[in-house]
């Protein structure tokens, strides 16, 4: 069997036009990935990922979604919730949510003719690289949200985390330059939160009081599930693995 | 004093576009930039740096300077000698020499902008970081060279032994999340080498027989010189700190 690679974009714009047949893995550590991931860990069953504020509006109020997002990490007026992990409370299950944010959510629209789209992050790193590699793309193409067009470091922490687990599964892996770097800088440390409170996003959030979101970006594998794109929509996204 | 901040573009393409007040620097490790600082180490006035071939050839041919290059990594009919900074005999003082590289040549192209450009890599990274931070620009952009527009790490690990040693200086440094995955790589490893080797550029060079070029290339801080562009032309570089 021939290798999967891996590659990694640091930001949108530097993902290959080749994206096509490929895999791909959009990360938004701090904090849109890491959400997404969350509200599957309760029980949501659809996720709509929209970078428009009034598209997003219009969308919630013809689905009943409930409505969470933020511009630069302040929550929306009339939305349900901003883009914390930790601002959910009780029960999801079989709802549905859509999810307006500024980095994550454009990235969501740059890899719009990959193959298939997950959701990745730190805490679900096993889940997202089991169910990349499942997938059977020859290349898998992580691409890391960024915040206004330049490289974040808690991303590409969470793209290293992901090389890392692909690279303990069963099949033939092979990696980029790029995914090496990822791979790198996420062997760093063994304590990640330290690592992602260097960011220059961490500092944002710790102004805004946003500083447990950190800690809890950072549990590796804590929440074992792998959203992914829908066939029938682009901007939807499901538990499918 | 405020900081002088310190990022990296992966490759030219991303570098930004406000690269026009900035000191830039160049980095190419396998081996435009690992050449450059050898030929100015054994004694060389003046380095052309050009793309194209046929200008390569009829610059040399009206200054009378050596002409060296490479198109994939092998040498080109009717030069003097190829890319590879061991190939260099006997003494160059005060020779002018003209270097016609793939991607190093391109990314000195793109920062044409900057307010200075230097050339660094593993081997001079001491000396430009110095002589970045001398040169008194709010900015320094540590450009990788990258290998037919995706990052090198050969490059990333150049651009974090000068990030390294602009934090070991007396000036206050700012880095970016760029600047910081740099850093993480290139302290990744003691061995610079080994990490070197990871490379995928190392393995096409090693597939050349240029496998002692890899070794030469990791020497940290070994030829302390600083190439800079020269007001004059941007094509031309010399040492001026």
């Amino acid at each position: 069997m021939s290798a999967t690679v891996f590659d990694v974009a640091f930001t949108p714009a530097s993902a290959p036009a080749g994206v096509a047949g490929s895999v791909a893995v959009v990360i938004d550590v701090l904090r849109m990935t890491t959400n997404a991931a969350t509200l599957f860990s309760l029980g949501l069953s659809e996720l709509f990922v929209v970078a428009e504020i009034e598209e997003a509006r219009a969308v919630a109020g013809a689905s009943g979604a409930l409505l969470f997002g933020e511009r630069g990490g302040v929550p929306l007026p009339g939305f349900n919730g901003g883009n914390s992990p930790l601002e959910h409370t009780g029960d999801l299950a079989g709802r549905k949510a859509l999810l307006c944010t500024t980095n994550g959510s454009f990235a969501v629209q740059a890899v719009k003719d990959a193959r298939a789209v997950l959701l990745g992050a730190i805490v679900n790193a096993g889940s997202v690289a089991q169910r990349a590699l499942q997938l059977g793309a020859e290349r898998v193409l992580l691409v890391c949200a960024g915040t206004n067009g330049s490289p974040s470091l808690d991303d590409v922490v969470g793209a290293g985390c992901i090389v890392r687990a692909a690279l303990r599964g069963t099949g033939t892996v092979a990696l980029t330059d790029s995914a090496k770097m990822a791979l790198h800088i996420a062997n760093q440390n063994t304590d990640l939160e330290a690592t992602l409170l260097e960011a220059a996003h961490a500092a944002v959030l710790e102004g805004l009081g946003y500083d447990r979101d950190i800690a809890f970006a950072a549990r590796l594998d804590s929440l074992p599930v792998a959203p992914e794109r829908t066939a029938a929509d682009p901007a939807t996204f499901r538990l499918l693995g």
